[in-house]
């Protein structure tokens, strides 16, 4: 079950439907996020809705069965949408689309590929500043340094910034030149970090672990919900598998699985889904298909010279197609009998 | 390396070639389909491909470095497309709708369903009479006779019949009723089955085992043609992951991955794929800007009385909407800067 | 539920203790097996077995809520023994070592094996005449001429012959010369031939489908026992997951499961499981102190020269070893509080 | 290429080696531990070993092919032995069981199970006071309070606390009450804990991840060992595959790959690995023939009413029976001709 609280709920209204519910044999609880107050009740007993929904500071009551309430559609049946300012809002109608290179490698880089997003009307940029790398001599990504450079040439043009964050403490650092904090697939499941990002006022883009089910997913979510952050946008990015022939098996029946079952937003990230450059325009349209809401794409003015990730980065052509092509299905989408 | 011989080749010309091969040091596979004649030269030897390409008898040559060279794209960049006869073709401009129940079930079943495909303009029906069950105590199909009723009511009204053969013996006594030879995917690498198809001068719908990686794949679809039939249909139907969200995970990747290695068609098949109703049309979208020449769905008047896979079923009105938007999409893919 | 038949029960006393079964709901399947007769009923419905019980023809009822209720061991306790005859048995206690090359490559070589089996005590031999291989070009054995000199030499050694069966024609060509008829990985869902060695008075080693869950190998084999043959061994022999570093990954973890569920003997197939012959050995220990009432080994006097699975094959020095640890375990396990 | 320094090298014999291998076209990593220095050279250049082995300064040279050359068994051949004082040694002959319950519920259980363990002669104990759950709204641990009365009691009693460690944050809180920092599933590749790890003179032992690689599991022992501390365990934990009859797949394979690749210690977590009481003991012995050095075991007075996975957890008896057994194969074991 699922409250909603009244703005103006008083203490000894609180303390008093509590009261009701752990009496009923409810655990519940209390959440309180930068929108508004929740009581999250957790257990088997049946109470009369009613009688809840009577008492002094409630304002709605949801029988809710999904182990994780707050992101469930269950009592929430519209789309989360995410404003995040300059008129760019992340929803349905207005499919997202990210793109930017694997990492930030240089001030010249991102001049020349922020240019180039502005001129393709692309609002939003992707870029590592820490990169998680299997080996620790592998590079690491320029840190806050790089971050500066990348959100100022994004401020000047009015494109937000995507970049991932990989421990609390980088948080507070990141703030001022993040607009969208990434969790990244070997983070899905550093619930100190779900918890820390649940206190902070801008959206959370939370990506699938490699092996992670989807109600693993679903629950890392409700982490940040339950801890205060509302603006949280899932994102399919590829499962291991058996299968050799691509880096991983990009997991399209995540999407109409997540749109059915949750109201937020999801994205689909094709380039470290399939992770084979020829294929990665194809499974961009097929998530479109799928009901994604975003994409991620790796783009690299010369994915050949890229310090990583070079063999699944688009270069401007390739790019360009895939923008054209993936405009054209969201405006078919809109027409189907869906 | 792989040599196409004229039609006119001689024995002594034959004889002549192999033995330049075999000294070269290759091992050579002589194949004979019902279109033309092959020999397939494996080996890591070095040899000039213009000395071989003017031996008399040879057609062309073409240097094939893929392990399994009959399938391959390497030597034949265009796709292959399949004349099923009655003005019916399996192209990527003519996008296969195949529809059916999982299982043929009564005479009063085929009538509803070819009743209705008629009316839709479907050309292609599917259906079980030989149901490959985990349990021996499950419903095992309605057999030959099943085969033999689904077969005239289809024929009286042109549509083409599509059913799984499971062992060597079914083959000759349902070749009268068949159209097209499904192999299910626990029979992908039942070697002896695909060698006896080769033999046969109908299409077959080669499945993608559940836990076979693409290459054995291909490689299934290489002992069909070198066992003489070029007509092979390849199709992505779901592996096995740890996800227990759905029946299996349709592995869209699949799509561009085996329409780039192969000239075959390539089909998909949501409705085994994904394995729950409501994500169907979504995956059979998406499956189409994967690149899919195909799709084949699991339709039933009454999913929930179905005698099998009911929960993966659409009922006429969902398969109504699907049949429309895939085809919408379709002409949609056409126009696209692909 | 299911019910042992009296020898001698009557076809009229039959009829009526189905009529019984079906009245109350059950569906009822009769199997006849070489040693006894039984009646599978499959259904929700509770009935008194004391009713059951007293019906003339009756020898046993047994509550089994397992799907599989043939091969579980809620009705039979106590672990299957299989006398393959000379004094050799399939227990727990004599735990069965299967040595012998992948493929029969000559008579040379089986000469060479028998004399080394024989030397070490080694009662069964391996060795594939029929070769399952993912490509058309590669070697696929000897065939029917191999098998009989695999059989002469063992028959002249007292050593049994444990090979692979790839269709339902090959049975009855097989059967002179074969002691243990082996299902392979690929055909563990083979309906057809399971049904035929269902008919075969000899045992079937029926190995686990590399994706295959325990639940429908324990139904591969329901399907054996169910056509008529009740001495089946189970075989582990190694999954599919995404780990590149070995061939397969040997899934122990089958093993007390299987010894739980059912009471037929299972066996361990370190070679394939692992694939990599420098950890074969501690594999097939591991897989005795899991619980495995057996063990095969691909050995051979030359792995290096193997036309097959060479980099899996232990030569005649390391086999030696194997052979004795693996005995000196079996005495321990003999003796733990287990 | 590895290089160890002598504990005297000056910084300008520093400066002039670093510099020879930069010509030389290697990448050098700097890397400091608690026991010695080295230098990380990677890079495919040849360079000849006796030159830069005669550069004062230099105590050895390794050619080291393995990508994390730090933890490879190709320049050290020795297990590596970790001494954790009072006598107590983790190594292969000394066979370390590490005992206690899944979390650390109330002073209580810590006295029983201490006295337990002390009573059965076990010298290291396991209990978590963080838990990582899936959900926000389960049962969390008891935090640094628990931590204390945990490592009171084991104090007084002479046994070694292992407890996991979920952020960089939790090091210098728990330092005083933990001997081995435990490194838990999901935060396997959570970079800046091992990087924070590797500034700490305590063991740590190192999950593997439930879908990671053993590649990947020793790049992130790689990460410690570079950061400092050469104290580490690699732990095999059970992967994730499809399927369903137990928790995890315990993945055996992974122990003598690791043995074979790496110097440090493996030990094997069975109670996670196959999730199910009645197969633990069975995959614990299988896991001490697959050449374990230790085993972690969950264990717990009434596993029925532990807080978390008592369907996976050993009561007294159970584990009296367990640890007998394990001892008497590990005698076993030192005799085999292994």
């Amino acid at each position: 079950m699922l409250i909603q609280l009244e703005k103006n709920c008083t203490n000894s209204h609180l303390k008093s439907i509590v009261e009701k519910l752990t009496n009923a044999g409810y655990k519940v609880t209390r959440v309180n996020t930068f929108n508004q107050e929740y009581l999250v009740c957790i257990g088997k007993t049946e109470v009369d809705i009613r009688i809840i929904g009577n008492q002094p500071g409630v304002k709605d009551v949801h029988i809710v069965t999904d182990p994780n309430p707050l992101v469930s559609r269950q009592w929430k049946v519209k789309d989360t949408e995410i404003d995040l300012g300059n008129g760019i809002k992340i929803s349905r109608d207005d499919f997202t689309i990210v793109a930017g290179p694997c990492a930030i490698e240089s001030e010249e880089q991102v001049i020349t590929i922020v240019e180039f997003l502005k001129q393709q009307g692309i609002q939003l940029m992707r870029g590592g500043i820490f990169k998680p790398r299997s080996s620790p001599y592998s590079f690491r990504g320029l840190g806050i340094d790089g971050l500066k450079l990348f959100s100022n040439h994004c401020k000047a043009n009015s494109i937000k910034v995507v970049t991932e964050v990989m421990q609390v403490s980088q948080i507070d650092e990141m703030y001022p030149y993040t607009d969208i904090f990434q969790v990244g697939t070997r983070n899905m499941q550093n619930f100190n970090l779900l918890d820390a990002l649940g206190k902070v006022d801008k959206p959370v883009l939370l990506k699938r672990g490699m092996s992670a089910t989807l109600s693993e997913l679903l629950s890392s979510a409700e982490y940040i919900f339950s801890s205060g952050n509302e603006k949280i946008i899932l994102c399919e990015r590829g499962i291991r598998t058996f299968e050799k022939e691509y880096r991983n098996t990009l997991d399209l029946n995540a999407i109409p699985y997540l749109k059915d079952k949750s109201h937020l937003p999801v994205f689909c990230d094709p380039s470290h889904g399939v992770g084979v450059r020829d294929y990665v325009e194809n499974m961009a349209l097929a998530s479109v298909m799928a009901g994604a809401d975003g994409v991620l794409l790796e783009i690299h003015k010369t994915p050949e010279k890229a310090l990583s990730d070079g063999h699944q980065t688009l270069n401007f052509d390739e790019s360009k197609k895939a923008f054209k092509n993936i405009r054209q299905l969201v405006e078919l989408r809109k027409n189907l009998v869906y």
